[in-house]
């Protein structure tokens, strides 16, 4: 039995989540070559989930990763709003932006009994979740129609508590990874472990299957990764340019330029650490910032700046994920990538 | 012909440099072995140097390498100093330690014509060099007896650079690696880069041979590097419980510990980044101290309190350099662990 059968699929690929680039259509593309698409699903309302969840099953009955964020959301704290603005005021200014006329930012609605309950509809195979697990009673719901849990661990700590809390698979998040950290034991970005160290050492740890990710692009990464005892992969940011991705203009000729490999783990577009090319934005205000807004309500200024600017074609406020290793994106369908990285070309 | 034949040794393993934990008898162990044993040399004073390079000599005729570091030493800068050391002034309190008194600390000296001197006695076969490259005249002189050059890149910025400027080969330092960062173009450790992207995307862009350090550490991790492309691996931390090292019992004590995989980076040691095991004066003073007095002056300073604690049998303030992957470490001669690196046990 391959290490993967777990997951129900072909190919031990796995197309890693990416909310706010991506909908069902990279998902269905990668689930119908045989790897394990996935939905972003924390970006969505109640109607678009169901949507998206039909479509996808009106497409394909491979297996397919429902993705969803379990963080606390916050309660709004005008001062710390207030205070968040005020770095970024010389770009409103810029701009010809009023603060007081931002409208709501995008938000991300952590998992609930009310999604719960849509997901029963469609029962997916696979659910995995960013920023640690659901509340138990939650998480059983899931488990009922026999989903398997993956929960995304950055630290060997995190992998720990994933196992004794009922993760069916470990996702080992190493520092190379693009967009948000699953980071949720600790605030402590200098306790990131790079892909070559943490998986390893969370393999030695816990007893259930492990994925890697981070730095992972192309054939021979993805068989290193195997070799080294991950059960499958899961990829990002090799994806961004496919056709079946949703990456805006700016984003695309990011990933095309040659700094694409100049990135950085930053907190300034939604209050969490996450890892994207470093621009204007990130070089002035950032990396990390500590008066940003707490996650996701940070997300809401920046956004405001990031809409005036891409209208120019601009990138300077756009949040440019992407892992640190980009050479492995290619500008082919999604099929073909995914058994590329499979090794099956 | 092999990757690694350019090195003149059997295994594709060299041993990394670890100034202050080790001396010639694990060079000597690890050369005769088929790998390629290193002698840290900058913090040698000339008589130790030749005296060291002259007990290598005695006792193999395998290739090894003599590692310097190429830092502008600084100009002493009272004020910092004072600013610094006030920084612990509470640790000097709780030690009993009169701050005026503290003797200078070990030195670090750049490799220098008077070291060429010294070296050209021993034409050792490889030299390699950490913080960039020495100034052209004098990689001259090491060039004229046939040694190849390495140098040491923490970013592909830094590898273009050091093929440009002369290098041999390419060490590609991945954040995962114990001790001090190679890092020289730029202080950003945001711009840091993990071992599965750097090493890739150090490949792609220059054409000597590379060599993969960081989160290194056995047969399976030595295998999944080559495989990736590298010419070699380098490997430090696996061998720092072997009877030829000369890590200190602290040292060990916490190698051995369940904590050993909770590392930083950090600058407080030296003034110069370097991860090692988290202890006391890295969680209360650091890992990032902006105070800290400049590489390597602010050694002196934390070296007076290191000495105390260690007397007690207390590791809170030495440097406990340590990779993100201390999994390796095993209480084996460096032979034994030379060859169990390469595969061939």
């Amino acid at each position: 039995m391959k290490e993967h059968a777990f997951l129900g699929v072909d190919l031990p690929i796995i197309q890693a989540p990416m909310a706010g680039v991506q909908d069902s259509q990279l998902a269905v593309a990668v689930s119908s070559a045989g790897g394990l698409g996935s939905l972003p699903c924390a970006m969505l309302s109640h109607d678009a989930l169901r949507t998206e969840l039909a479509s996808i099953k009106s497409q394909t009955n491979n297996p397919i990763n429902a993705n969803f964020f379990c963080h606390t959301p916050p309660t709004p704290n005008a001062a710390r709003e207030l205070r968040w603005r005020s770095e970024l005021q010389p770009y409103f200014s810029e701009y010809g932006i009023d603060s007081a006329d931002i409208p709501a930012g995008p938000g991300r609605e952590p998992f609930s009994h009310a999604v719960a309950d849509i997901l029963e509809e469609f029962k997916p195979d696979i659910v995995s979740f960013h920023f640690g697990l659901p509340a138990q009673d939650l998480l059983a719901r899931v488990k009922i129609w026999g989903a398997k849990i993956l929960g995304c661990a950055t630290t060997i700590e995190e992998a720990q508590w994933l196992e004794a809390n009922g993760a069916d698979a470990i996702i080992a998040q190493g520092l190379e990874a693009g967009g948000h950290r699953g980071i949720f034991l600790s605030d402590d970005l200098s306790a990131q472990v790079g892909t070559f160290a943490l998986l390893p050492q969370i393999l030695q740890r816990v007893t259930v299957p492990v994925i890697a990710a981070g730095g992972i692009c192309d054939a021979k990464s993805v068989a290193a990764a195997l070799s080294l005892g991950a059960a499958a992969v899961q990829v990002g940011t090799a994806y961004l340019l496919c056709p079946e991705t949703k990456s805006s203009p700016v984003h695309r000729a990011a990933i095309k330029g040659e700094h694409a490999h100049q990135t950085a783990i930053t907190n300034i577009f939604s209050g969490r650490p996450a890892r994207g090319i470093v621009n204007r934005v990130i070089r002035e205000v950032g990396p990390i910032n500590d008066h940003v807004s707490e996650f996701p309500l940070a997300s809401t200024a920046i956004t405001a700046l990031r809409k005036k600017a891409e209208k120019t074609g601009s990138g300077d406020f756009s949040p440019l994920w992407c892992g640190q290793n980009p050479s492995g994106c290619k500008e082919i369908s999604a099929a073909e990538l995914t058994r590329e990285l499979a090794g099956d070309v």
